[in-house]
């Protein structure tokens, strides 16, 4: 069996692909460098020949893609979501380039699950989407013509992940050399993002946030439908630790204690 | 009119390309990346319905681009001239990663012409186009996986390019700052550059030199076609200053006269 790298860590999710051939084309850019992970969700002609001549060769990735209905669904267990996005929105995220996101990607993935999501040809992710993201990735492009394919924008990304992955390999050879500096820096980088609170436990934080928040008639009170995205992104800006997380629960609790009291 | 931007000088050569698809596929990441002269020598067929679909509203490169017989009309003016290639050669050349290669061409552009060259889909540039190039380019990827198309090639370098595009704006914005150090650096490498000699200059001096080995009989003696190809690249390697080459030549002109004599 093949030694399990950190890329396998990475999955590629494509939302809602219409066109067959993306597909296969971003199976063949994810082989090229070394990725393998790949999840189709809804994708609307799959399999489909288009993909598999799009692929030239990187059949295993599109026949053990996982297709699933859901966004949620091929995000469980990651513990950090990357959604990539041309427009700027209203809501703030936490917005990096494709470097920068590589960097982080690549830190976690030796120890944890990452996802990189992908929207649809035209559209692009919903807001619905977006929110279920924790950064994302802007692509530097020309401002008035700035629609990448989307086989592209997964290049790109694989392209920075696999670099990104050989200089960490390189930093760990070197780790019993002198400069252990970037390599302890990334170690503590790492552990300060595993003990920051995971995908999952940011999402039962915000369904007990939103529960709670209905529970005491705050949300029906007022007229937006803006209020929860807005509740995420400002979390998600925050990068809660996983401690953090337990106190905010924590207090929901104790909330939702004195409504059905 | 549009203010030219160093980006206008970088030429994006593709070599008889099989797949209309993948000349406007590229066209689109040239247009997304900010990049505009697209160089078609011989393309199997264009214009193309595919061409023009793949380019999705990037009609303008394709509709200017240049379509020319042979490598050599597509590099007329040209300083420097770099090849993608996926093969290791036996030949040395000097080979870099995307990444030195747009900085290179991002220094030179900003004052003379650059090409970057792009192989046939399925075998890349033959040695006689290779022997064309002062530098290979070699994208990094999955060893067992190696072959990218030829459009997420073109993609990668385009990317690469804007980005450093983007941070030499930046470091030529802060030029009166005190950060003038690397704008600085990159000055004295631009003028090493342009001392450089050009493509063009190295073309004549390897006809010359040829002509000048074939009159003193030393090219019909040997076996190895080889011969031109290792002196070029010998010449490549060793970046060759344009008063360099003017006393190379003088030598060769020397020599010349002995053998009309």
């Amino acid at each position: 069996m093949k030694i399990k790298s950190p890329l396998d860590n990475v999955r590629i999710v494509m939302v809602n692909t219409s066109h067959p051939g993306n597909i296969g084309a971003a199976s063949r850019v994810m082989k090229n460098m070394g990725l393998t992970q790949l999840y189709l969700v809804e994708p609307k002609l799959f399999p489909h020949q288009d993909a598999t001549s799009m692929a030239a060769g990187a059949n295993d990735i599109l026949e053990n893609a996982q297709i699933v209905d859901k966004l949620e669904d091929a995000l469980i267990g990651c513990h950090v979501v990357l959604g990539t996005t041309a427009r700027s929105r209203k809501i703030r995220h936490r917005v990096v380039e494709p470097r920068e996101a590589a960097l982080q990607c690549a830190r976690i993935s030796t120890q944890a699950q990452v996802a990189l999501v992908f929207g649809r040809e035209r559209t692009g992710l919903t807001n619905a989407e977006t929110d279920q993201c924790e950064v994302l990735i802007n692509i530097p492009s020309n401002a008035s013509f700035s629609s990448l394919n989307v086989a592209s924008a997964v290049q790109i990304l694989c392209y920075e992940l696999m670099l990104r992955h050989r200089d960490m390999q390189v930093e760990h050879a070197e780790k019993s050399q002198v400069e252990e500096n970037q390599v302890e820096k990334n170690r503590e980088l790492l552990h300060k993002e595993l003990d920051m609170a995971s995908h999952e436990q940011m999402e039962h934080f915000f369904n007990h946030l939103q529960n709670t928040i209905q529970g005491i008639g705050f949300l029906d009170r007022k007229i937006s439908p803006q209020i929860m995205p807005k509740l995420k992104n400002i979390y998600h800006r925050c990068e809660l630790e996983k401690s953090e997380v337990n106190m905010l629960r924590g207090i929901l609790t104790a909330m939702d204690k004195h409504v059905s009291s």
